[in-house]
């Protein structure tokens, strides 16, 4: 991971999961709100992206572990090195372990959708348990490296640990539009700025970063506010987008669920011409 | 930023935004509490007063950054010196950066207002942010300074992040008016120990403060609590004149609406007169 | 205060607040449970317990003051000693602010219970606060001081903070009893840990603690468990025991409320016995 | 206690705890989703599960308090060698307030379960407490370690104050399933933390950890990520089996509240039986 791409693919995930999560609830909010009081149902098209979201992060999270153990210099699911008596590539087997808590996350979102027996709240928490786990692990990760390297994963650890704890919070106060697109804008932070880590300590072009330059530390600081700024931007451009796009639809047809049933594919197909973009 | 006026100048904004707040909050309270069960609209004095106060922070914020950007020796909106290849003014930029995101939390009060769509609670959460990124670039500024220095910096992250967390629990628990008027308080203490730190930093007259002396700090321990006693007897008077003179006005008029109205304007010219006088 | 007596006097006072008001509230919750849906109005003898309170911490709180400004070796009202240029006597300053607090805790108690316009809340808000002023000047307090001397008054501050967040919480859940008998348990583990800390650094008799020993701070973080079981076995005996006497009282005289007003009397000439033997 | 039995001893008793705490819950929840709205009262082999648990933790309290004082290295209930001066054994009395206080947890679930008078939330402060006595204690305990023993014992420290805070967020928020299968996770995964260090610290087998490398850290970091896992998938399998058992068996009879008994049986039989496998 010690390179550009190494930051830039997590980082590239964080970033859709932002706008996927804005869109999202805001979709469940809009129909929250336009529901009639007899039906209680959630339609069908908002349990597929449930299923969609729970599914793709089991499938990422395999994926991630299986590539984090047979690179060519990974581990390759070996955890001691017999002859030597030393742990074998520890970095990739921390990877792995966030790798399988978010995958827990998606098969609880998978099976919470699916059951009606499963408590609510469950897939909240283990959201919440796999980003306290990827912070407890960089929190510890972080140890004798250089003053700005330092800092700038520090750093990272706010969106994360906010973000655990707002969907802790979400475990008792669910439905909260809210906290929802907070939750959208933590992740969408957390992947921006993965690829300003990235440029910071592998820059693509330019001169290599003072990495205990104390004005380095300022300004990264700062830039991270700026990114903050930007996410809350772009979540709520996102919102406004789906919401604009629902109401016209549904005003048109005069029939909400499909209506939302249409935008909710438009908007699936806008996230996946972005990604290809990106 | 480096003398007694660079303090003074926030720290009166500061003051005034929670007497501010103190008197906006009790009204709405009391308006609250005297509305007839069917009649669930906001008067339109209530919403001219939230236009009002959104309208100044944006045009504050703009103004801000735009003397901290073009002063003489600011950065005028350079970032980078590329003939040494250093940061430019990063105090500067920092400042601009505070500004920005009061900015952004007088844009989110206007739009709350305006739209219905909005949802509730995001003027809240962009005040708490507001706070929370002016608390984090105080935090990280603090570094190698003389010990008086940091510790008068760190008791204003007190009312700051006490006012971010605040800021939040009112996204969840809204209209409850012992919160709101804490959040004056903590405006107003946070005001008022600007300009402490301009006095004991840079003292119009007298002797300089030693600032390494341990009594100096226990001092300033000690002198934040005044500070804080205070603010609590200012917001408390402001309050309770305020609840006066409504009664005092609608009880002649024996309308509620008007009276607020007028009461309303009067209090906003006390205030504007407060403004002139300082 | 730099002895035994000085520590003493405090631990007393905190001691008899936790059992009044393991008292006040258990009358309380008593009336709450068996009063007639029809009958909102707190008994008169319940607001006089109010009284008391507010009236006895002014009172204390001016005493307080008084003694700490213009005993033989104190500062007499005066901050700046003008020949040297120094603070005069910050420690009695800074217990002379700790009482002020505690005394506008007393006078917003006396203010919530005689005026019905005061918001609810405001009470527990002052307690709180007074609580965090005192933890807050304290936590200042212990510079460079010996390890003994230092963790003693660290450990001070658990019930200090952990009894202004209980009372910033009632803010918000008023009326529950749990709450209430912790923050009582919480004064009473105050008092009786003062005691602890003049016993350590001030004996009354035997050898003098090495303040350097670690042994001796592994035995008073014991030691201060073994004050919390004590503190919450004292509240708990004192709040059965007035549950018990309520109930006979008013089991007897078929009149609830004039059993309860007995009661009152009686556990509070009780509490002054007490006070008596001590 | 400074050897492998002194670790998995404490430890087996909170394995066991923790896959308690999961059947007693789910059968509890139930019992409240499938119970009538008129019947209120609990049904009387949930009652019986109370005293089981409650007197079991005053018996294990007991036990361990005497076994600490009394072995033949202990203190023998004296606390200062007169002739030295010193404290006696204070690593053993240490040991014995932790036992003392889930000693009160356990009367007061015992109380709480008899008499309708005790006020609701008290059983799972008692266990709040002793959570955080547990913790508090630990905390001061590690003064002076080397490394990789002050960090197992660090990471023992989150499950406990986790569960503290757990705990006490229950006094508020009761009957909430999600919170109180966390609580058993939390439980289940101290007891195996427990495991660990004893693994760690004296090896069955294998060669001795090096407690200064920087890499056996970083591992038992990551390993303590897997052993949260493993509780999550023990308490949610656990949780699963005693709902399907119960399912089945009050499908059979028709009657639910025979059926939970029933399963009440066999599932304590079962814990029996793994109890004995272990």
């Amino acid at each position: 991971m010690a390179n550009f791409g190494g930051h830039a693919i997590p980082g590239s995930f964080f970033l859709l999961y932002g706008v996927w999560l804005a869109i999202k609830h805001t979709l469940q909010h809009h129909w929250r709100k336009g529901q009639a009081a007899g039906r209680q149902k959630t339609p069908a098209f908002l349990k597929k992206m449930e299923y969609v979201e729970g599914g793709f992060e089991m499938f990422a999270a395999f994926v991630g572990i299986m590539v984090e153990q047979f690179v060519v210099d990974g581990p390759h699911a070996r955890l001691i090195d017999r002859s030597s008596g030393s742990w074998v590539k520890l970095m990739n087997w921390q990877h792995s372990t966030m790798y399988l808590f978010f995958g827990i996350a998606g098969f609880t979102i998978v099976v919470t959708t699916r059951t009606k027996s499963a408590h609510l709240g469950i897939d909240r928490l283990s959201v919440s348990l796999a980003l306290f786990v990827e912070g407890f692990l960089f929190h510890y990760h972080l140890h004798s490296r250089p003053m700005l390297d330092t800092h700038v994963h520090t750093l990272l650890l706010v969106p994360v640990f906010a973000g655990a704890a707002n969907a802790m919070l979400q475990v008792f106060l669910r439905d909260n539009i809210v906290l929802e697109l907070l939750l959208a804008g933590l992740f969408f932070l957390q992947g921006s700025w993965f690829f300003q880590i990235g440029c910071v300590l592998y820059p693509l072009s330019g001169p290599q970063w003072d990495l205990m330059l104390h004005d380095n530390v300022m300004f990264t600081t700062m830039c991270f506010c700026w990114h903050l700024a930007i996410a809350l931007f772009i979540i709520s451009i996102t919102s406004l987008l789906v919401c604009f796009l629902v109401k016209r639809v549904s005003g048109n047809g005069r029939n909400v669920e499909i209506g939302m049933r249409n935008t909710a594919n438009s908007s699936q197909k806008a996230l996946l011409d972005e990604t290809d973009e990106e």
